[in-house]
């Protein structure tokens, strides 16, 4: 389950700040590093680019975009730190594939930790992936834990040369990220809406305890969604405020773009939270309402057939005088008997709507 | 249901900032463009215009309203955009109608994205509508989903010359809009809580299954509005401090009077949420006792004649030995025993307030 | 139900703001209008004057009260509007009955609106009432739904010569005003409170479905009474801080004395609620334990017979060899043996304290 | 029950604001007054002096505490107050036993209203008293509702000379007795604590209806607690920060120590809160569970015998050909049968683990 | 239990402030003194070092790190106070082991209570105790209430000359300290959640009271968590603000990421309490549904055998005259009948879904 709380496979408690250890899952596939370098007039990209060609990038001009996926060798995220002038304990945050997303401002540049959300149609199950993203004056770095292509539209525009990302920034480039990022908030969101409303309509025609199981996974989902999503809360808009010379002024207004769309994203995992609280409820008045049902049956049969047999007992006793036997009325007056009591309780039953 | 989230139709994960993409409903009808232009002294009210004539209105005197119903022709909003010099990220937000509604504060105009609720009261449910402000120095344009008489009213008093509405600015008009977007809240709302109390009625009378799924709507109406109105909260009040010099003093006095109402809106959705749960609590309450009624019938019918099925099954056994059977008493003796069980049961249950 | 929604009877929805209607319930009594004007040395009480005599009291010397009782004659709230340069949006807002509290600074004029609890012994209910005030430099006017005695005990106040009242400012006079609504707060909570603890005693012996009512009823009234308070909190402290001319330093410590109570009130309420949902909890778990204790009687009753039923019915069949039915034993020995069950079953039950 | 919601015994809406009035629990006993005047080198220590001779001390040298046990002779409490300039609102709240706590600085005195607990082990209630603290230059007036031993151990520290309490001023002893009162708090809090701890061992023994009150009782408990000290959260650091001259730089360690108390005491009430309600779950469970045990019992009781009896049933008729009858081997084959039904139903029942 | 509140052994309330008292648990071992002294070219360490040896170190050059274990030797941790210029205030909360977690700054030194919490594997619980670090220019001190191995790490990393712990000051020291035991909150953490999805996976196949018990008990542990590390909730951050002149500017930042990792852990805990109360709704249900289980079995076989039961009381009632007992297809068309009632009956509840 993607959404289960990572277990540390290393115990790092009591390592010295700053050392540098892998916390993610283990990976077996080599970390590929790709390169964009670009300006308004030209464009070059590298793929699967050794880590020396990597450093070698840095003295260019341009914006330079390292793509960084796999973070299991910790040789490469030390190198490029070393070359970047990244401080050590970024590295580590870099690392630490459970992070909290957050926003730090240093001198030279500012570093993004941000959870990418992804629906694996598949497993029917969302995939949550922490990104790192370190901008700095001409250059943006991006650490994904695997490969993925959530990006590949990005790279489309950066290939067009009319596109507007090829005269624009490094800040414009990390904003375009952030984007992207945020607004794959929506399409998982809305899968989940789509699939909350299938389990909306499910709940009226059932109440198995699957239902249930899955309603319980859902608001799982929700929790560390939100978990992933809060605390970017107002930190974009906090950003501004703290006059970062990083970001230029044109940018700062896409910013609080990015900002409005993570509010939206909180908003629209409480509304979701509150519906499945009301699916709760309602699968649990299904389940009593149903079992209500049964007793019902169980009710009315009792009560109609538990007199009868006992007038039927009556004239099973063996008596010797019992004038009742004797009569050749008996039997069919006790027949009528019966019936009369049956038709009572029916008419007594409908009366007070329990039929 | 109008009260579901809008799944966007297209994904716009990954398009540049500023692509224009509409993300509502699939619609039919032509975009309809309706245009007053206004002083003091004169007014002019032109309908279902090209975009051509609108675009020319640009340059004239007075305040100018552009309205446009329909939000499904790209090119209209486009180029309404371009000649009012409205930023790219507005237009986007414009035609993405799930937006959160907000305020944004630019150098030459304020823009504002609010829902309008209307009650369909053929449907008996509520729909939500986006609507966006554009208010310039001399300009306002407003952007509807679709057609709709909620400014009916307006637009009277613009055609009436003595209205204060016809001495005022483009600032005056914006509010006004906003106003009556507001005062529709209490409408929808006041239908609501009509309808709240109707169902509160029906509660003492009726607990079936009908009822709950009532409830649960309304709870779902309730999520949706709250998400509808409540980023609206102290907004406006904000908007003041900012010194923003669209609005002139006289104005401002009435937006505080606007957030008085949002404020108001947000008070009563939240008090009818809790009455809500309070209805859910009383239902789940009927439920059970209804169904304790049921089971106190079974079970005092059951404990009466338990005993004299058994009674009567002793004497039912064909023991060859068995004294009481020879006896003429044995059969009125057993009736009378079974009568005084009967009696005693019927005391205990009674002083046990069972009965 | 004094503590519904009111619904407005008009739809004002469209109207230009400072549009005067009247929101709350149709009266049919006349608007009375009284008056009294003081100073140190003189005071002067007049009722039942008409709007003409009320006007022209403006001119006058001394602290002008003047108490509107009935909100339904437009006509006058305009003319006393105009002539004491009130703002349309306050008249707009005094004739809207369910206006949320608040206090709003204008130049020349406070204005409060404020509700009145007022506990109706005959009906046992609550009831609500909007009142404005509007304090000016050397007048007050107060705006009642309908004609009331809370203010009795100050009217006697202002006859007495010594008072401190008839020495002191209109500011004086608006705090004795507040203070005698917000002291009436406590009163009605009183009240409630009694009530609530003589609900938990009847809930200890009564748990029928009427209680149930009666505990949503009183929760209902608390939301109510929660929404007319809460957005006072604070208010009065605010007022304090913006260096408000119409209220002199003397009578600033008065209005933190009516915060502290406002925050009491507000604190009474919420732990108010608290016990309600602590009622609520017991209530149903009283109907579980009765139903419980009911289906145990059934349990024992029915467990401890169909064992003996079934062994009468054992020797009710009707096998030509069956040798227990020959011998002289069969009777008593079967009679025996049922004993025993039912002394095992007793013992059984008792060790399982079921008994 | 000392928790409980005090009625106002005098209603006092309508009076003018400074009107003395006791709202406090009738009392018999009178009204003590206790005298410690100190410095350095000399201490003095009166008990049940008049209240001239209280008055009298005003003029004297050094530090002043009059303790005054019992409010409700209303004319102590003005003389006090007039003669040490205390404002009649002030007096009016110390009156008033059930104020919210609050801290209000005067120009010549701070005045503090703190509720005191004390546990009662006889009655096995938490007693919550008013205490007033008026902190003057050289003075300390404390109002207490009735004679209590809380400060017997000041008074001590009093008499000893080489206390640090004698060297330094009055704010040093207005602290002391703060400190001592929130000290109190852990005392009553580690008692509740103590029964929780024992409820919970109860709960797991015994789900009588009584533990169900004994629940509600302590959340009640609860709920007076936490609004008796959660208005002082912060109090005391917004004291500081509002340059009071009344306490000395060395005095203002020792007030946040006061305010770290309260803290960690209003921590512990919501942690209590929170295993109260979890113990409200685990009775409800508890209830639930036991019932379904019984329920269980019946059932595996009924569903064997139900069918069993049908066949003694089948074989009770009185058909004249049912040859069965006639054989030899019918009864054992039946016995045999109904055996067989027996031990498969037990294994169905232990497959399903109902057994 | 470790998260029992710990009930103070001694009354302390109304002794003077700064009286020191132990208010942990009785401990019969040695407090034992351990002591770091080093700077980038030496260090010393000492073991087991009496009081007076360690007051000498106060003299010597390089930080000094003093480590006790036990804070039930009053002399000790006073003489040590004195020695340090320690205010009493900070000495009483080094011993009150129940502290609200904090941080104060003094003018010549910081005082931290913070939390260590450590998993004991053997009992399968959480122990919290209680750490006190003292930082001052030159030196750190650390209360432990019992030994402990949480820091034999960093005592590593002090004897080796090259590491960054050596070069750096006392501030350095403290911030390392810290971040160990903030890292180990994880390790806590880790081990809860995995307890918490093996628990998930035993609820889906048990629903025995015990998991009911562990919920509660999981539950628990989180307030009590919650409540220890709550309070440090942006207590860093604060610190960095008040510019402390005892942390360097490169201290700082690490500071910050102690502060991140405490918002993370915060916000597990509150997943985890968000995802034990789902486990409780989960377990609720599943009992209610094994219940419901149980409850159809019995309605079904009850409500199959009762009408065939009371066909079989009819012909064995004795009447003289009951024709079908004479015909010789009475009973094979009796048996018929009963068949074609159970056939009908199976089809109905298997139309209903019942089966």
């Amino acid at each position: 389950m993607a959404y289960r709380f990572k277990k540390s496979s290393i115990n790092k408690s009591g390592l010295p700040p700053g050392t540098l250890v892998y916390r993610g899952e283990e990976r077996e596939e080599e970390v590929k590093i790709t390169i964009f370098n670009y300006n308004g007039s030209y464009y070059l990209e590298e793929r699967k680019v050794s880590l020396e060609e990597a450093l070698a990038y840095k003295q260019k001009d341009g914006i330079k975009w390292i793509n960084i996926d796999g973070l299991h060798n910790i040789e490469v995220i030390k190198s490029l730190g070393d070359a970047f002038n990244i401080h050590s304990l970024v590295l580590e945050d870099i690392l630490d594939t459970d992070h909290r997303p957050k926003v730090d401002c240093y001198d030279d540049f500012v570093y993004f930790v941000i959870k990418l959300f992804s629906y694996d149609f598949e497993e029917e199950e969302i995939d949550i992936e922490q990104l790192s993203i370190i901008l700095g004056e001409d250059f943006v770095l991006t650490f994904q834990e695997k490969e993925g292509d959530v990006f590949d539209n990005i790279r489309e525009r950066i290939r067009n040369q009319n596109s507007r990302l090829r005269s624009l920034g490094a800040d414009y480039l990390a904003y375009v990220l952030l984007d992207v990022i945020v607004d794959n908030y929506f399409v998982v969101l809305d899968e989940i809406g789509e699939g909350l409303f299938l389990m909306e309509e499910d709940l009226l025609l059932d109440s198995s305890q699957d239902i249930l199981s899955d309603i319980q996974q859902v608001k799982h989902e929700m929790i560390f969604l939100e978990r992933s999503v809060w605390p970017l809360k107002g930190i974009f808009n906090n950003l501004l405020k703290g006059d970062n010379k990083l970001f230029k002024e044109s940018t700062i207004l896409y910013l609080k773009d990015v900002n409005d769309h993570i509010e939206r994203t909180i908003d629209t995992i409480q509304s979701f939270r509150d519906i499945i609280n009301g699916m709760m409820d309602t699968y649990l008045s299904n389940v009593n309402n149903r079992m209500n049902e049964v007793m019902q049956v169980l009710t009315i049969i009792s009560t109609i057939f538990i007199p009868l047999t006992f007038i039927a007992g009556i004239y099973g006793m063996n008596f010797k005088y019992m004038p009742e036997l004797e009569s050749q009325l008996g039997y069919p007056i006790t027949l009528i008997v019966m019936l009369a009591i049956v038709i009572g309780m029916l008419f007594y039953f409908k009366k007070k709507k329990w039929l």
